[in-house]
């Protein structure tokens, strides 16, 4: 497993994997769910690379950046185990050259949901996959579940800018209590990451409340609301359940639906 | 020769194109300007894509997107002659669907002189070069030096992205007593075609001073307001020296400097 720092070694690496190339970006600290992205790109394609790169530019002024967990060892070490033919992981100069000028954004999609709740945040992330996609040539590129909107503005950006790769967005792996698996779960405390469930706690109202015919989006978004109130570490950044493509708000709840929500702990 | 009008059936059609591919994006209407980019782009290459496509996006309102003149016929035939391998002529609704979401800018480049005069011209040529560019894939794109601030924007675009192609920027190509080919030179009578030669009078007037020995930038640009002041059909939009990189200004005019002048005929 080759480990690439720089644009031009990397270019030149790609150049000899075989196609069809799977491509995983990260920012690293590596859990289940970056390696359920990396074994379905071993799977489907003759070649894997996967990026570690903490982006700056999708940070915003009050984001974590400073205190993002890093371990780039450690993911070397699990990313050398699942085969993977090269790790790019360029430095944030090798990236942002100084007088760099460019902006990769989609519009409307962003103006929602965590985009709303972090402006500038998608310009960011559009930026840099661009990037890389650009960089890496991959045939397919894997995304979370989790980062839903994530999945769905990249998938955008892909179709609008002609880039002739396909995007997989693959299901969100969770703790065998159900809390997600996030790189930033490392933060949490004990009684927050107990907190933390009621996320995972009202999906599942919702869903049980769907499947027994309540089609009614005000109301499903009300019985989460209220189980989430029930938990005094949790505040509420937004639900929402809206088309999966275009991100508009639904009045009844029909697949292909999406159910977002967002909430602080602590 | 391809005539091909769909995304799809390009892609087709590229993929059993040999490599590299030289790519002349042109607006149509073709003049000797254009067939001195295919003819570079023939010599370079192992195959030639021309794209003709009048992209509404870079027009500004007070452009003259209904008139610009177009003659497919003619293009494809003089295309023919020059061996092109595929000319790429698609439709608005094809390169532009409903719900298109998404922006490719370039940002202090483009707020100066052309970007200046008609704001969100160079949004308008990123985006859709940067389509085109992933639809065609070629390892060379070629533009004319007329279209100075054009070309210096794609190279920091396609630098900023990680492309991964060269920009090749072609001398103007003139009539024989000076004037810049261009498909817009068709909307000038006869008193306005003369009055134009003044933008080349100026160019010329500025680099015999320059070799002179005068270096001191506004003093050049002062004789050039001079000269086109005394051509009563000409109005000055700007008139420019800078770095042929950053497009900053220059005090001191030496290598490499970018001359750039736009004047309003009638």
């Amino acid at each position: 497993m080759k480990i690439v720092k720089t644009i031009a070694e990397m270019r030149f690496i790609r150049a000899s994997l075989p196609e069809p190339l799977g491509f995983v970006p990260t920012l690293g600290y590596l859990h289940e769910g970056h390696l359920s992205l990396v074994r379905q790109a071993r799977t489907d394609n003759a070649s894997v690379v996967v990026s570690i790169f903490v982006n700056p530019t999708q940070f915003t002024p009050s984001d974590d950046l400073d205190r993002y967990p890093r371990d780039l060892e450690g993911d070397i070490s699990l990313l050398c185990k699942e085969g993977v033919d090269a790790v790019f992981a360029p430095s944030v100069d090798e990236m942002y050259p100084p007088r760099f000028d460019s902006r990769v954004e989609v519009d409307k999609l962003t103006r929602r949901l965590e985009g709303a709740s972090r402006p500038g945040h998608f310009a960011g992330v559009t930026m840099v996959v661009a990037k890389l996609f650009n960089i890496v040539q991959p045939a397919r590129a894997y995304f979370g579940q989790k980062d839903a909107q994530q999945a769905i503005v990249i998938k955008k950006m892909v179709a609008d800018l002609n880039m002739n790769l396909e995007v997989i967005t693959l299901p969100t792996v969770r703790q065998q209590d159900g809390l997600a698996m996030s790189s930033r779960n490392s933060y949490l405390s004990a009684d927050e990451r107990q907190a933390a469930l009621v996320l995972y706690r009202a999906l599942m109202l919702e869903q049980g409340l769907w499947s027994q015919g309540d089609k009614d989006a005000e109301k499903l978004r009300n019985e989460m609301v209220k189980l989430i109130g029930k938990e005094p570490l949790a505040t509420i950044d937004y639900i929402s359940i809206t088309d999966n493509e275009t991100l508009e708000e639904l009045k009844e709840v029909r697949p292909p639906a999406l159910v977002s929500l967002a909430v602080k702990i602590g």
